[in-house]
């Protein structure tokens, strides 16, 4: 069958706790999101300091420090998470059950669009270090982009099973290259070869650089923290005991992203690294380090190879976000289905398209993107981290008042960052996002809204009554007799009632002919022929039912219609399209029930 | 009524036959198409001889008149035409009728790719004029042509009357104004100021530049003629004696594209006007003739006019062309049907999309169309002549050879175009017209054989014998007990016969719930609760039904489900997924019939 071909076979409830993970691993599968944002953080720093010139260049270290230190504030403040949520503390679940569903809704739509451009940004930071290493594909960067993520939601629809080996090769092969390169540079830079440029802190040039420019800095190499709290998210995929091996791995993939991303900052500045158009910062370091060889392809391979993995997570994540939130009544029904793996494949199809979109419309250009990233991500932090500060002060428990302090410092810390990101990002592009989350709550509302509405006017009441039996009148349409229109007769007759066939007449010699075949075929279902003066076949169709609804106000009229289904499914454009203009027509009719008789076509 | 609103009240079958239209009237309501071209076919013969530099240019007038003498030949040859095919003769209807069914298609398929480039060409010329006389809109102009090609389709689709006087006005402005431009231009030129600049034909530069590039030239020029078949067409449209008043109109039209193409030729080439990218080379003459004054403005508006007109006539000519396709089986049956304004709503579409298309890939630009355009036309033109010739080999009748030579030339120089343009213009765009033919031809052919298998397989034979009567099982499947359901159980049960409701045990304690509502509202209809051991509700519901089939080879299953109708359109997303999943799974079951009972909301 198609879907079992699409989406593999159906997991039975009881194997759904499916094999833990080890640490090892663990780090493997949660952590791409937040290692390879090392990729393009580093170069999004210098992408700003550039523009008060080349001395500004400096400047990265202690921005990179800076956000270094962000980094473990948020690590410390999410193992309190961890710890206090085992089952998963999503930013949606933490909001929504400390503050409030306003909160929670906020946080969720923060994390949509997080979702969303993860997708883009991954992808278009991909093909990066992809055109770095063969430039000849810069021109299309956007094409590229666009077959990577239809790969990856493709891959995704036909239900990538979390394989942690899958996983853990690129992240391993990412981190270890890393770290060779970063290791090589700085032997390199500081045991012999002197570097290309090693320009000191020119403080006269820094001095004259803009406070504003300085935090639009700090802002873009933000990017560098999103994805960090995916682990917080899949504690309980965890061996026992969940909580402390997810912290654990917690703070080692902390570390890793610490080093790498100082090491990184440290060798483009040594480099004197420039941030080019058609080349990452990144590729020229590794260019710098080993040459064209075989290492600077490792480099660019892993970087590729761990940035489609982050874009692939948020495939995994979004519809599990979605599932929360139908379940609550925000996003469709459907959605919250989780027995089959099929229901999926609406949220997989939705994010692909929004990201292919957001591709299109920046070019493919993960510069442009940047400036609406962060905004979500920070924010979605700053809910989790308040929502965790009033839990602390309803619940108390032990150790409260240190747990407070460690969420407080992380929520005030979380919300400056998010100060700062809107407002230094606003004009580049944050100001979509902050016009898609009103957006998108909005929508939220407007669901639940319609969800209520619907319970409470389907719901049976005390006087609400078993309806009286009725009559049921059933109308056969037909244009000409043949095989199809027979079987919807024998269909129409086997369930009893009052059955007639429906011809109207346009033109009289093929009625009479229609009429003698009706006399050999008809299988004594009586013929009405009705004239059409105005040669419309629908609507003088529609003017019989609306007759009989009014002769008797309480019947039903079910309209039965011989439906030719053709063997090739194009075919299906040839067929039907009189019959699709009646159920249009016959939609709003209360009491008129219409029902299709297909004759399956052999050929 | 939403029909109502969009396409009009319908007409009687009486009223077809509309008034008929006088010559003036007739001029203006067919000659759009041809006339138009006047605005771009000079500027393309100069696009293609600057390449061999300017004193090149002076060929542009020998090129005129070769193109012209063509309109000779092709106005007396489409004459005899219109007298033989009175109720209109389109290239389609002449080919088939005298040549065969092979014919026919390669004209019909020609004539569609005409339609659909005469939009994009049109609209983009026309557009053109817009940013020739506004040059801040000339970034915007691929914008601009989609917003009026998706403008005029939305006319079409709301039907608008072919008033002759709305017509009269655009086309009359043009005639007239050019006519006053190539008026004042020539007085200019010989009775006082003397020309910007007049190079007389230098004949070693001449000689120089190549045939190819001269017949490269005329292929470009020829794109004048376009149109020019449409009153062959539309004979049936005007007043008594049709015959001879079309033949006179056509004529007139004829000498009128005639008089202001080789004026506008000679004009340019007298004030020295060279194609520029952002200004059309209409628009350079009439401000070298008139300055920028109103004048100036008027031309422009009018070419515009007129160009919109003639991407509207293809709205008009591609669906009744569909029409004649679809009734002989080439096209899908639903374009076949005339009562309806509605069904052509399709072809409006189509036609919209394509052309909207090719404005895209060719970025609005009509120079890179026009090699795509003439090739159709030219091939049409000559199946037309062909077509007459075999017409008066076989039929004779008075005068018959006369008539043989006159369409005889016809066929020849026609032909001889269409091999010109198609190997001039082959690798500027010409092969994609080439690819395209046979796939339409193969469309064509695979749509016909469909329709021709369907109607044997369902066709009654003699030993086909009336069904014997078979029992209905019913079946609705529900999630809960709520007044949507219940309607579909009374529905269920008012057809009679056994009715049972169907409950997928996901939820012990929901299926108690339901179990114990059921007793007080299910109307004595008997409840079946399913085990479900893979969570699957639709797994479940499919292997009860197969398992009913399976126990009677005989019997049909009807499904019955609760539908909720919502009131609001965006709704519908909220609803009814896991019915479509089931609906989709039960496509394929032969004797499953699926109805949806549904239930209105009331907000």
């Amino acid at each position: 069958m198609l879907k079992r071909w699409l989406v593999g076979n159906p997991l039975k409830t009881s194997q759904a706790a499916h094999q833990r993970l080890t640490k090892l691993v663990a780090l493997a599968v949660f952590s791409s999101d937040a290692l390879s944002s090392v990729a393009y953080a580093t170069e999004e720093i210098l992408l700003v300091l550039i523009l008060a010139g080349a001395a500004a260049l400096a400047l990265s270290i202690p921005i990179s420090i800076a956000i270094v230190l962000l980094l473990i504030i948020l690590t410390v403040s999410y193992r309190q998470i961890i710890y206090a949520y085992p089952e998963g503390g999503g930013a949606y679940i933490v909001a929504k059950s400390n503050i409030g569903t306003w909160a929670g809704l906020v946080a969720a739509a923060a994390l949509i669009i997080d979702y969303v451009l993860t997708v883009a940004v991954s992808t278009a930071a991909g093909i990066a270090a992809v055109t770095s290493a063969f430039p000849a594909l810069f021109p299309h960067r956007e094409a590229l982009c666009l077959m990577t993520i239809v790969m990856v939601a493709v891959m995704n629809l036909r239900g990538v099973r979390e394989s942690g080996r899958i996983f853990a090769i690129p992240t391993y092969l990412f981190i270890g290259s890393f770290l060779i390169m970063l290791g090589a540079g700085l032997v390199q830079l500081y045991a012999g070869q002197p570097p290309t440029i090693s320009p000191p802190l020119d403080k006269a040039a820094v001095e004259g650089i803009s406070m504003f420019l300085i935090l639009r800095a700090f802002s873009s190499g933000c990017t560098a923290l999103t994805g960090i709290e995916v682990i917080s998210n899949g504690v309980s995929a965890f061996k026992k005991p969940e909580p402390h091996n997810a912290a654990v791995t917690m703070l080692g993939m902390a570390a890793i992203l610490g080093v790498l991303f100082v090491g990184t900052s440290v060798l483009a500045l040594q480099n004197g690294v420039i941030p080019k158009e058609d080349e990452t910062v990144v590729s020229q370091i590794a260019r710098l380090t080993f040459g064209e060889g075989m290492m600077y392809f490792i480099i660019q391979a892993a970087t590729m190879a761990i940035l489609i993995l982050a874009a692939n997570s948020a495939f995994a994540g979004f519809p599990r976000l979605a599932s929360l939130l139908a379940r609550d009544g925000y996003m469709p029904h459907q959605m919250a289905e989780m027995g089959d793996r099929l229901v999926f494949s609406n949220g997989i199809i939705i994010l692909g398209g929004f990201s292919a979109f957001l591709i299109l419309v920046f070019r493919g250009d993960t510069h442009a993107l940047i400036p609406l990233y962060a905004v979500g991500v920070f924010l979605s932090f700053t809910l989790s981290q308040a929502g965790m500060v009033r839990r602390w002060l309803v619940q108390k428990g032990p150790h409260w008042r240190k747990k407070l302090v460690v969420n407080g410092i992380g929520a005030l810390a979380t919300a400056t960052a998010t100060v700062i990101i809107s407002s230094t990002k606003f004009i580049h592009g944050a100001w979509i996002v902050i016009i898609l989350l009103p957006l998108l709550m909005m929508m939220f509302r407007a669901i639940h809204s319609h969800y209520v509405t619907v319970t409470q006017e389907i719901a049976l009441t005390r006087d609400t009554r078993p309806p009286r039996p009725r009559r049921n009148l059933i109308i056969i349409p037909i244009g000409a007799v043949n095989k199809a229109v027979i079987r919807a007769v024998d269909y129409a007759r086997s369930r009893g009632g009052d059955v007639r066939a429906l011809l109207v007449d346009v033109n009289p010699e093929e009625t009479a002919l229609v009429e003698m075949k009706w006399a050999q075929w008809g299988c004594g279902v009586p013929l009405l022929v009705i004239p059409s003066p105005y040669r419309s076949v629908l609507g003088s169709l529609m003017d019989y039912i609306e007759e009989q609804l009014e002769k008797d106000p309480e019947c039903w009229i079910t309209v039965v219609l011989p439906e030719i289904l053709p063997a090739q499914w194009w075919q299906n454009v040839l067929h039907g399209q009189r019959a699709l203009l009646l159920k249009g027509a016959l939609l709003f009719k209360d009491r008129v029930v219409v029902t299709d008789v297909p004759y399956h076509m052999k050929r």
